[in-house]
């Protein structure tokens, strides 16, 4: 007869880990909220944007519904009706509130909702001091999944309260600077270093050749980033730095945003129909160029990566620069995942991306990983053999390979511990309500 | 030289009396919130409902508008931001936030939002003890025009409240039923008496004549009610009583919904692009009608007014019954003010249209004061005569004459000392979330 | 035995009128055509504007549908496609093609609607000359509500062409002006009288009364005629001419546009939202108004009445004027149909409005007949006894009342033989596209 | 002194070559329109679509702006207008009358554009027979570009008016049957073989490597079909014949239109909001399919290639059918110029795809060049080295390289000369009005 415990298939140590990064995670979502009020966690402020308390639902339905359901012996729903109003797009579990109505529910409250987690915590936590043998390795793998989705969520929660508090003419303060600078590791956010706005970085080369790509399996990825395989690269050149506010700004003032020829076709359609003349949140007040950011309404700092720009404004501006946005395999070919470290993430605290730092001598260009999202030149679209997981959580990634972008590095709002060289993230190419930016990119011989 | 104060001007009484009707109603507008989480005074579930708290605050902007910045001496404002952030459509008065956004504003918070109130009411209070001589009559009318601004915007807190709760598929109760029946005055809301539903009601008849119409000026009244004038009606009828659930049941299961016959073209048109097949708030459920009320979701009770439909519907439903909706001017005409005191006003704590009592013997018909708004088919319009007043107060009602229907009467959500036979209420031929019903009409040869 | 001949009943001679006014209704019709190219009969430029080719169709089913359907022995339908096809909105008929979709039908040709209106003219014709018996009387009540259908549309041909062409930037022209001045009765088109612009004119005085309105019965009329009616007016004022170029150029000069206190307050959202400037089809080059007429683009000219304006813009000018626009049984009142005789009608043949003439001693204001139809400020609604005609000819005008606004007097595109004082035109608020001009309305004490 | 001319630079007979097919091309154009009515030339049936007349127009204009105004001695323009009314998208040239507004303009007239038509065909034979010698070469590259681009259009004239007589009811027939079997080269249209339907076809399998691909110079290409580069490929599969109507069918029938899991998520909300349920076409009457062809209204052929298909919609017939798209450069990998020769193009005259002969025995998959364009998995994105041209032509591709996909191989509505391994077609995912099909691929360890 089998006497095998959990603890047995998968490691006392390791399910002890779980336990422990699953407290971890979920209590770092809810640190998020610490400075917000009832009211801003109900606004929805356009379609892409889910209320805070829906995040902070949606992540613990997630938990209950993949976990909890499947795996807690005789576990009990929590409460029906939140089967639909917080499934977001699984049609495999069944139907869906809308998304862009999500901003319509005042009910569940906020208070219910820390309940709904707290109760969803203890059987979770329950569930992981004791989980079911023949289920153990299942159960770890669908959790390291959750706190990833929960993660991501974690940064949606700050893009999304972002835009929410950006519509009011208030301009509220997410969070005072002085608290920025002192949260997190304890180091203040990086000072910004001066350099001369307007000046193009310098460039890394690398050489042709054929190489692997996509995530190799060796601890957790999201399946869109697999499977390995080989893909030939022609030579390119990659900047040093991401492109400055500075140097932003010089592309408005050079009429970027007047000339269609620097655009796609849907860009400057896209420019003409929203009216856009600058990167969003970028106000012009008397002659100055002000940004509203998550310490509030303030000066653009020229040294700071250009942010909130969506994937046309970078592509414009890359033309206007006599360059090109990366494809995504050059990128990852370029990224060192020992530089991630040194990435300006959230736990930095400062919730903006800060000034390259001048120490110099790296294999690697700068602000790669943390800082901005970078959007790349390549569609989202599978890797050759790819192929979604079966089942619900099949429907994670797959079925949006269509009119995206990828987007690589992470940024100031992502996890460190969230992030990897092959790491996709993915965007209309509208959109510009995340921490996106730029980095140039260009053919080698064009160096010549 | 002249030392007449306020008080010799507008008498000691009177200016007590104001101040004390002030207190009451702004207590009455609060009392509202009651049963309110935080969150439900933030949602905006159309462009035409405002957030619960939009309301609490735009009351009182306009006090501090229109008599504290115009009369109180060194009045500083409270805050230079909410000048625009609560005014509604005063162009007189400056730029306003759009209308359709509010629902994206969480700040100020509800709890900013009720000292706002405090600080006006503390201000207001202070005016009226000491009003400036030669203004207190100014203040006085002001006073009272706001007041009923106030009441106005009662109402809409209620069927904005009950809009923001039905999107909600967990149906939230504004207030148990329980609760509702021992409000008030203390007594029961009126249990209904059963009658044969599909029954059409028994009809007044009304001679034709020259008759006076709109208001005297004795006592307040809007711009719109006046100015007094002559008016000819024919031979008319009018039903003893309001078309109830019962009745129009019967046109929905008579394919009242599917008979393009029955409608106005632009009606059919609304029925069609927005699939109408019952009275909003109806929802079909195992071959059972239920609505959603301030009480919850409910069987419907057949011997009820019927509630929340469009002049669309209204008419329709007229069409079908052989009859027509009644010109405002017959209905004015047939209204006897002594009748407000026995109707269902919100002061009944019913918070829903009740079925006609059986007593009898009325020379007027029942039910024309309270219950339910009654569609007419008049279009809103100005009197011969009518000018709006001058200033920013002008903007009241004169500017949205255009496109909108008359009802008469006041609902179940209307306070008892607000309405008056000339008292005359207007929305536009689709808008079903006010408590509006139907009255019928015919023309006197009709019946013979 | 009864040998009644149809000839019997109505008389030979008022049979062979009715041959004859059908032949001359119908070749007018084609007429407008002479100087359209095959092209021009296709474009539909907006939804309320139809294809000529399909007016031309529309018309002739008309008469297939109620007359040689109903009434020609044996008649076989032309085409069953076209049944549905030149189908405008008649529910009772059956189903329509798309309103908004007219525009995407190349087929059938117009030279096969030509053969459809000639097959139908030709069983028409027969049907006139032997008509059975029994039906004689309605067949020549409905030939009439045709025909004058047929001069509607003759109208709306005309404002319909005028839109198509004006969307090319060619300018292209309908009717050259020397063709237009030697039109019609032979007569040049009238040549303007200088009048200093920006003087309103006189005024025409009335006394309050209890007067009759509506359409007795004698001769044609619409069904929203009538019934005849009492009704009282109190004391009026009406201008002794319409509102010209001149002073609604000092209008839009004086920031008519830019203040939103002038205007309605859905009419100021329909300006902003459609960027209203100055009246449909005015160009402003060079310094210089131009607008574009049936005769090509031209300088405006300051003594012509106004035309094509909505009721918003009209509303917003009579504002301006300190005046208001007049109520349409005052114009009803004032109308003397002995000037019907001396309008600018479009037996004219100058296809826009002329000025004023200078004759005086009238006691009836000038210009009330033809040029442009005067926006009253009347919702249109049915007159007290109102009861739409039982069967598909019921939805002639009864479902559109809703709304819309009336307005009097006939157009330069009108036909003489169309109009009467008790005529009620009506199109929405918005509307600009038809012949549509301003008489200012005032009440008397004002004059004072 | 130079004596050169421009049969020095570039020889006589390709000088004459250019002549000629410049005048075969052109013709050719003209030869489309032999059945179509004046009307027919004029309507818009959706944005995408434009009116023949415009074909015939733009064409034109493109020979006119970039070949006679820049070197045709002392031309000068045939209408100043044209150059807006005609410019389709570039900006470098000046202002473009709006895309969507095309079917507003009724002028210049059918008969006109021919004019222009035939006077440009004289002063650019006029240059050809005589070409500025410096300007030889540039003259007959630009040539060659206009050729290809008017055949471009020749093949959207044929899918435009298709949607143009798709939305009348009346199912106008283009072109009889009779007519199309007995074009072209003469021989009939290949009758359909019978093969059971939904039997999926047979595999040819592809070895992984590193391979080149686009076009390397040698003759015409457009530009996004360079630079030559490699790219490594994995081992996959290609189906050896299209996708059948009847193979789709069973899709329907399984429920393909119904299950969101089979669908990417911007394909099924698009399948939501426009309804779907079958391809673009087809009609369901009496339990029979379907479908409008250029010949008219006719059953569906279960051998025949499916076509109108969205990319959305193949690629969830593919994910029903466990394969997948192919990858564009699988495609062109595959893909032996030497078949074009067979394929059913435009010059067979059918204008429909046809079914797959049973001749075996090649060794590169069926019906690859010719019936529908074949939709692939790639998003159209540019090559590694791309680069668009310098002047105006460089918008012609590379501005559209965004939220498109790569389609491959040609249509039985593109001219067999137009056709290249390396061509590379695009359209939007929701996209059905061109001839558009399905291929199958899978990954080759799948079918092991």
């Amino acid at each position: 007869m089998s006497t095998n415990t959990a603890a047995d298939v998968i490691g006392v140590e390791r399910a002890g880990d779980a336990a422990s990064r699953y407290r971890q995670v979920r209590d770092f979502t809810e640190s998020l909220c610490a400075t917000l009020e009832v009211e801003d966690c109900v606004v929805q402020s356009m379609p892409d944007v889910s209320p805070t308390r829906w995040h902070l639902a949606h992540t613990t339905w997630f938990f209950e519904t993949f976990l909890l359901r499947r795996f807690a012996t005789g576990y009990k729903p929590y409460d029906s009706a939140y089967e639909v109003l917080f499934n977001s797009y699984y049609n495999t579990v069944g139907p869906q509130f809308p998304r862009a109505q999500r901003g319509l529910l005042s009910r569940p409250t906020v208070r219910q909702v820390h309940r709904y987690r707290q109760a969803v915590d203890e059987q979770t936590a329950a569930l992981l001091r004791d989980p079911p043998g023949e289920n153990a390795a299942e159960i770890l793998r669908v959790l390291e999944i959750g706190l990833h989705h929960e993660q991501q969520h974690q940064e949606l929660m700050l893009t999304d309260i972002k835009h929410v508090l950006s519509c009011n003419p208030l301009f509220p303060v997410f969070r005072s600077r002085e608290a920025a600078t002192t949260r997190g590791n304890g180091k203040p956010a990086p000072s910004p270093q001066r350099r001369p706005p307007g000046e193009i970085s310098d460039w890394h080369s690398y050489e042709e050749g054929l190489f692997e790509f996509g995530h190799d399996g060796q601890g957790f990825a999201f399946d869109n980033e697999g499977p390995r395989h080989q893909q030939f690269l022609a030579d390119f050149e990659l900047a040093d730095r991401l492109v400055t506010n500075g140097q932003y700004q010089a592309f408005v003032e050079d009429g970027g945003y007047r000339r269609p020829q620097l655009w796609l076709s849907a860009g400057w359609a896209q420019r003409q129909s929203e009216s856009w003349e600058s990167p969003l949140y970028w106000h012009r007040r008397d002659g100055q160029w002000l940004h509203f950011t998550l310490n509030g309404l303030e000066p653009i700092d020229a040294d700071q990566p250009v942010c909130h720009v969506s994937y046309f404004e970078a592509d414009a501006f890359a033309r206007w620069a006599a360059a090109r946005l990366p494809r995504e395999l050059e990128w990852e070919h370029a990224a060192d995942p020992g530089r991630i470290e040194t990435g300006n993430f959230v736990e930095s605290g400062a919730l903006r991306p800060t000034a390259a730092g001048e120490e110099g001598g790296f294999t690697c260009p700068r602000q790669m990983f943390g800082d901005v999202w970078e959007w790349t030149a390549s569609p989202y679209a599978a890797y050759p053999g790819y192929r979604p997981p079966v089942g619900a959580l099949g429907e994670y990634n797959g079925k949006f390979m269509c009119n995206q972008y990828v987007l690589r590095g992470g940024s100031c709002a992502t996890s460190r511990t969230h992030i990897r060289p092959t790491y996709r993230n993915f965007f209309p190419p509208d959109a510009r309500w995340q921490f996106s930016g730029i980095r140039l990119a260009r053919d080698l011989q064009l160096s010549s």
